[in-house]
C-alpha cells in the first residue's frame, strides 16, 4: 500500500497569467474529485509532478468558480516556469513530504545552537521550495540581530554555496567587492571594475539587485547595458574585455539567498548572520577568492557606530577565513548619501560623469570609487599603502577606465541611455539655511515610494550636501518618478518627515511648489 | 497636490472565486492604465475603497492574461467577503500607508521590551490588515520562546482585547476554563460545561477551533451541533438552559489572535508569551471573570517538565493579576493520550459514552473531566478540596450532566450524529508486548495526516493505554481517514516513525496489514 500519485488520473496543465511574485501557486476546483479524494482543500503546499519527471512545491488556492474546470489544474506564473511544461501536459499532484528541517528553525527560536548538517536541511529544504514564505520569515526573524555566532554563519555561508551552482573562472586569483550598503546613491563599482581592468586585472563581476535600498549595481547597470548574462557570456566577455558587469542571479549561485532576500525585503530586518552569509556564499559561489568589503559607518547608515562596524568586521573576517577566502574590510565615510543620484537611472548618471571627467562629476563619488579600487589593488599587488588609490586615479583620469567602461557594455550587449522620469518635484528651501544633516535612511524611502528600484528612472536627485550654505528659494532635491501615483507618495511621505534634510535655520523649509 | 484616491476613474469588482485563505488578495491587469498611473506593479499590498467607504488592505496579484478586462479588479473569497460588494460595484485601489508599527517589530527581534503603546500600534495595524503574513510570521517569531516578559505579555493581551469586541453577560461571574494543550483526545470541555450546568452555574462557554492539534473542542463540538451562534444567539441558549458550547470565533473576540493563530498554525512555533496573551485575551473578551487553566504535563505534552510548567504557571497568574482575572492553575498528568479518539468525531464518540455512563467509556477522560469541574465548582463555591469533585461525579453519573448536555444542544439547533470514516488502517502487532511508551506529538501528527481536523471524521482511534499487556495480533490502533489519499499519508508518516507506540519486546511491530 505504497502512495503513488502516478496511480492517479493526472490533471490538465494550464496557465492562468497570474503573477504571484516569487511564491509559485496552483489552483483547483475545489469540488473536483483529486481535491476530494486526496484532501487537498485543507493543504496549504502541493507537490506536482509532470510527465518528464520535473517536480515543485507549490502554494495551493482553491478555486470555487468556472475559472477552471474539473480535471484542470492552474498555473501562476513563477510555477509555470519552474515547471516548464506546456499547455494541457499531464500533472500529477500529490502531499508534500513533511519539512522535517522546520524543527532546526524551531530550535533557534528556542535559542540553541545549529550545526552544519541542520543548516544544511533547512538550505536544500528552501531550495527545494518545500518553505512557504512565512517559514522561510520566521528563519530568517529567528536568526535575525546576533543570534547567529560565527561558526553558524560558517556552516550557514556554506549551506548556501553548496545549494547552488559554483562558477570556476580558471584564473589564479579572481577579485570582487562588496559594500554592506545603507548609503543611497554609493554606486562605486561601475567606476571601480574598469579601473581595475584597465589595469590589467581580470576581473569578472556579478552583482545582485536591490535588497532593500532604492537600487543595486545590477539596477543601476541595467540602465546603461543588458546585465543578464548567461554563464558562457559572462566568460565571453571577460575572455574578450578582461572583466564584466553582469547580474549574478541570472546564473544561479547561492539561490536560497535569492529566495531569502525576497521576504527580507518584505519584511526589512537586518541580520547580521544572513548578511555575512548572503554576501560571502554569493562571492565564494561566483568564484570569488579577494574579497574587500566596504562598510560605510554613520549615523543613518546601515552600520551607525564604530563599535558595530568592528564587530561586523571581526564576524566577516573570521568566517571567510573558515572558507578559505582572502578578505580585506574598508571602512568608509558613512555619514551622507554619495554622489547626487539615489535610484539606477539617476546614479548612472553619476556614473557616466564620473568616468567621462565630467566637469560638474560629484567628487564624493570619485573619492570613493578610486580609495575602493586603491585598495583593492594593494590586495593583490605589492603596493605601499595609498599607491593604489594613485594608480586607480591614473587610470580614471586618463580615460582609460571611461574606455574599458565602454567596451564593457558593447561586449554585453550595447550601450544604453539611462531613462529620464516624466513626473517631478522639487523641495525648495524658503530662507538661506546650511545644509547639517542628511538622514540616509529617510531619504531612501523617499527614493523607493517615488518608485525606485522598480521603475529605473524613479528616485531622488539631491542638490546639496552636509555643510553647503544655500540661498532662499534654492531646490535641496528633485524627487523623479514615473508615475504620478507614486510621485505624490513620495512627496507626502517628505510632508510627513520634516527632517530628511536638517538645517539650521528652520525645520526642512518644505515647501509644496508644486 | 493632495494625494486623493477618488479622482482617479473606479475599477469594477469582479468576484473570481479564487479561495486565498485569510489572506485577502486583489487581482490587476498588470498592462491597466491605472496600474501604470498608480505604479501598482511592484507594490506587494494594496488599499482597496468601496463606494460605501469600507476599506481592506489586500495582497496585489497582477494578471497577464485575458482574465480580467483593463478596468477591473478581481477580488479573492476572503477580499470579497471583507469589502462586502457587489459585482460591478466601484473600486478605488491605492498605495497603502507606510506600517509604523514595523519598526517596533524590529525593535522585538534586536531584543529590546515593547511598550503598551508600542504593542498597541502593531495589534491595531495587524487587524486593520496592513500586516503581511511574512510580517505576522516575524512578529511571531520575535516574540518566540520567552521573549516577552509578564509585562509585555500583560500589554500584548490588554491590546488583543481592545482591538475587538468584548461580551457582556451581565452576570456576577462568569467561569471559564482553558487547557493549554498538547495531550491528543483531552476534550473534557464538552462533559465539564453540562457538569457545571447542571450545578447551577450558568456558564457561557465559547471554545476555539484547533491551532496545531487534531482537534479543538469548536470542532469536536461542531460533529454534534451547531456551534456557529451570534451573541444574541448565544445569550439566548444561555438564558433558556443555563450554559452553551459555542465557537469563538463567530463573535469577533480578539480578532487580532485569529489572524496570529492563521499563521502560527503554519508555523508551529510555541510562544509562552503569545500563548498567554492568546488565551487570556480571548479570556477577558468572552467576559470571563474566573479562569482554570489545566496544563498536562509530560515528556511529549506541550509542557514537558514541572520546572516548565511551574514557569508557565507563574507568567498566567501575573498577568491574570495585572488585568484584573482570577485565575486557578490545575497541573494535570500529560504522559499519555486521554480517551480513545483522537480526532473531532473520535472525540465525540468518547464524549457522548461518559455522558451517557456507557461500560465502556474512556475511565481516564470521566477522571479528568470531574477533576476539572471539580476544580472550578472549588473556584467559586465555598467548599474543601475535593469536594468539588465528588459533587461533579454525582452530577455525571446520576444523567444530570447527560441531560445538560442535550439541552444545551437542542438549544444550539438540534443534536447531530458525529461522522464516521470510510477509509481505515489497523496498526497490528505481530506479537506479545507491553506499551511501555505513547509519543503524544508524534500521534497527534499521525491524526493530522489523516486529515484532522478539517475532515471531522478523521483521526486516531487508540486501543491501548501505556501498561497494558496485549497479545500477539492485537490491534494498537486504527487510522480513520475521508480519503485515500490522507489514510496513505498517514500510514506513511507511521511507516517512517515506528516509535509512536512504544513497546517492550519489539520496536513498534509495525506491519502492514493493508
Amino acid at each position: 500500500m505504497i502512495y503513488s500519485p502516478e496511480k492517479l488520473a493526472p490533471l490538465r496543465a494550464t496557465r492562468l497569467g497570474i503573477d504571484t511574485h516569487h511564491e509559485p501557486t496552483l489552483y483547483l476546483r475545489a469540488d473536483s474529485p483529486v481535491c476530494r479524494s486526496e484532501g487537498f482543500e485543507s493543504l496549504p503546499r502541493v507537490k506536482a509532478t509532470s510527465a518528464n519527471r520535473r517536480l515543485i512545491i507549490a502554494s495551493l488556492n482553491m478555486i470555487t468558480s468556472e475559472l477552471l474546470d474539473d480535471d484542470q489544474v492552474g498555473f501562476s506564473e513563477s510555477a509555470w516556469q519552474m515547471l516548464q511544461v506546456e499547455e494541457n501536459d499531464s500533472i500529477w499532484l500529490s502531499h508534500p513530504r513533511p519539512v522535517h528541517s522546520l524543527s532546526h528553525v524551531r530550535a533557534k527560536v528556542y535559542g540553541h545552537r545549529l550545526d552544519q548538517e541542520q543548516l544544511q536541511a533547512i538550505i536544500d529544504d528552501i531550495v527545494g521550495g518545500y518553505y512557504a514564505d512565512v517559514q522561510l520569515a520566521a528563519f530568517i526573524t529567528a536568526c535575525g540581530d546576533d543570534k547567529l555566532d560565527d561558526e553558524e554563519i560558517t556552516s550557514l555561508t556554506r549551506a548556501m554555496v553548496n545549494a547552488g551552482s559554483r562558477i570556476d573562472w580558471e584564473l589564479p586569483l579572481v577579485l570582487d567587492k562588496h559594500c554592506v550598503g545603507g548609503l543611497p546613491g554609493n554606486r562605486t563599482t561601475p567606476i571601480v571594475i574598469p579601473i581595475l581592468t584597465a589595469c590589467g586585472i581580470t576581473i569578472p563581476k556579478t552583482s545582485s539587485r536591490a535588497i532593500t535600498s532604492p537600487a543595486g549595481t545590477a539596477d543601476t547597470m541595467e540602465t546603461l547595458t543588458n546585465v543578464s548574462l548567461s554563464l558562457d557570456e559572462m566568460r565571453e566577455v571577460v575572455r574578450k574585455v578582461g572583466g564584466c558587469l553582469a547580474w549574478g542571479g541570472s546564473v544561479k549561485l547561492s539561490p536560497a539567498d535569492d529566495l531569502l532576500i525576497q521576504v527580507e525585503r518584505a519584511l526589512d530586518i537586518d541580520s547580521e548572520g544572513q548578511l555575512i552569509a548572503s554576501v560571502l556564499s554569493k562571492k565564494i559561489a561566483a568564484g570569488a577568492t579577494h574579497v574587500l568589503i566596504d562598510i560605510p559607518v554613520g549615523p543613518t547608515a546601515k552600520v551607525r557606530t564604530l563599535e558595530a562596524a568592528n564587530k561586523l568586521a571581526r564576524s566577516f573576517k573570521t568566517v571567510a577565513e573558515n572558507l578559505g577566502l582572502v578578505i580585506s574590510v574598508l571602512y568608509t565615510d558613512g555619514t551622507e548619501p554619495v554622489g547626487r543620484g539615489i535610484g539606477p537611472a539617476l546614479e548612472a548618471h553619476d556614473i557616466l560623469a564620473v568616468l567621462q571627467n565630467l566637469p560638474g562629476a560629484p567628487a564624493d563619488l570619485k573619492e570613493r570609487a578610486t580609495l575602493i579600487a586603491g585598495a583593492m589593488l594593494e590586495m593583490v599587488q605589492p603596493l605601499e599603502p595609498g599607491e593604489g588609490q594613485k594608480i586607480a586615479l591614473s587610470q580614471l583620469e586618463s580615460g582609460a577606465a571611461w574606455n574599458k567602461f565602454m567596451a564593457i557594455c558593447a561586449a554585453q550587449g550595447g550601450m544604453k541611455i539611462p531613462p529620464i522620469a516624466p513626473y517631478r518635484f522639487a523641495l525648495i528651501t524658503e530662507q538661506p539655511c546650511t545644509i547639517t544633516g542628511i538622514d540616509n535612511r529617510q531619504l531612501a524611502k523617499v527614493a523607493k515610494l517615488a518608485g525606485a528600484p522598480a521603475d529605473p528612472a524613479a528616485g531622488v536627485e539631491l542638490h546639496v550636501k552636509v555643510g553647503d550654505r544655500v540661498e532662499a528659494n534654492t531646490a535641496l532635491m528633485t524627487i523623479h518618478a514615473e508615475s504620478v501615483g507614486e510621485l505624490n507618495y513620495a512627496v507626502d511621505y517628505l510632508n510627513d518627515h520634516p527632517r530628511v534634510i536638517i538645517l539650521t535655520d528652520a525645520d526642512n523649509g518644505f515647501q509644496d511648489h508644486s
